[in-house]
């Protein structure tokens, strides 16, 4: 037995590719995303309501993630990535039926000729993200009024202090200041994260990471303990 | 572009039909349901560490809705039935990929020879509904600290008062005190949230409704805004 679903949706993201992308949305409130709908639902009438909502639950395939033979525990990042757990016991991507669960704030729905437009914010969604579905987030039904979540009651403790060098600093002037804010914001929270995986936290210090945020390759090291971001260049200059 | 999903497990709930089914778990805490997980995801790993959770996200497939052509609108009961709001503005079930999100509290995970269980509490799930997924509830992550939404901000207002015959209370005397306790609450909470259809509100005193709750047929009538339960029948006595 088994049952087809077609994305309603796909997702534009700040995020381009799955390296820096936290753990859930709640933890980089500055992302920002823009679900487009997908005919044959791009009928406005789907959206009826919508902005009375300040919440949505987005339900998506974890589209980036390499399909293999199913495992029945997974390596949370937080137990340092050597423990294990079940994969029902987290919300990791690797799980039997790939579907993501991400609460979103909702900024605003528009549209464009025939095209219709959710524009959210924090959100843990990569570029091309497909969407299965869009719900309205319900106080009364999404919320327990006493929850305990063992090794999960509290968010993953944020340590990294985060420096911009002279050159990171001198290119947000270039932007618009509403941009360069944005985009400087977005970076303090994806690297405050730490977003390197758990066997890299012993790694020389001269290692050079990079994530691509908008058209933008974001490079930084660590060093003593802190997040250095060392420049921040075209993508098309990606080295 | 399509994709395609296995049920991870399959739910013994104390619904047994559609009908008398309250919208979302929170309005019925004393509903029980059983999700058995199926081959080949029934290795006792997937639930490591699942005890250290009070609440579960679980994700299913709307089976028993007729497959309809799709609909961008629907009619939510709390509007009356007869206004009409966006599909994804609504958690109904008649939806573009008919994919249902219930909160539910965890009691007990068991096993039985290969077989692996998880026993919750408040669940709107139907007998025979296909589990997709389980997750976590993570407070930090699911939790918003302020959120609005609209017309569905506070729960559907409960009016309807319930009485129970006396043949109804001799029945309770008929069974285990527990479990004539349980059924009692059970059948209480049901029909305080009034699951006749909107057209039928205005309907004569003498109809009589049933719905199935384990194996019994609840039969009840609406009388001057009262819930009279009439009589409980063993399922295979059912008119």
């Amino acid at each position: 037995m088994a049952f087809q679903f077609t994305p309603i949706g796909t997702v534009h993201s700040c995020f381009k590719e799955k390296f820096g992308i936290p753990r859930q949305g709640a933890l980089i409130p500055e992302s920002k995303a823009t679900i487009k709908i997908l005919p044959p639902f791009n009928d406005p009438n789907t959206m009826r309501g919508i902005e009375s909502y300040s919440h949505l639950w987005i339900l998506f395939i974890f589209h980036a993630n390499p399909t293999k033979r199913f495992k029945p525990t997974v390596r949370p990042p937080r137990l340092g990535g050597n423990q294990r757990i079940g994969v029902f016991a987290s919300r990791s991507g690797f799980r039997p039926n790939p579907i993501g669960l991400s609460l979103v704030t909702l900024e605003r729905f528009h549209q464009s000729n025939h095209d219709l437009f959710l524009d959210i914010r924090g959100a843990d969604l990569m570029e091309g993200t497909p969407i299965l579905d869009i719900k309205p987030y319900l106080p009364w039904a999404d919320r327990p009024n006493q929850s305990s979540a063992g090794i999960a009651d509290t968010p993953p403790s944020i340590t990294k202090e985060v420096r911009f060098s002279a050159e990171a600093e001198y290119f947000f002037t270039t932007l618009p200041a509403a941009e360069g804010n944005h985009l400087r914001n977005l970076i303090r929270q994806m690297l405050q994260n730490d977003p390197r995986p758990a066997i890299d936290h012993h790694r020389s210090p001269q290692k050079i990471y990079g994530a691509c945020l908008y058209d933008w390759n974001i490079r930084w090291k660590v060093s003593e303990g802190l997040m250095q971001v060392v420049e921040i260049l075209p993508t098309h200059a990606q080295k």
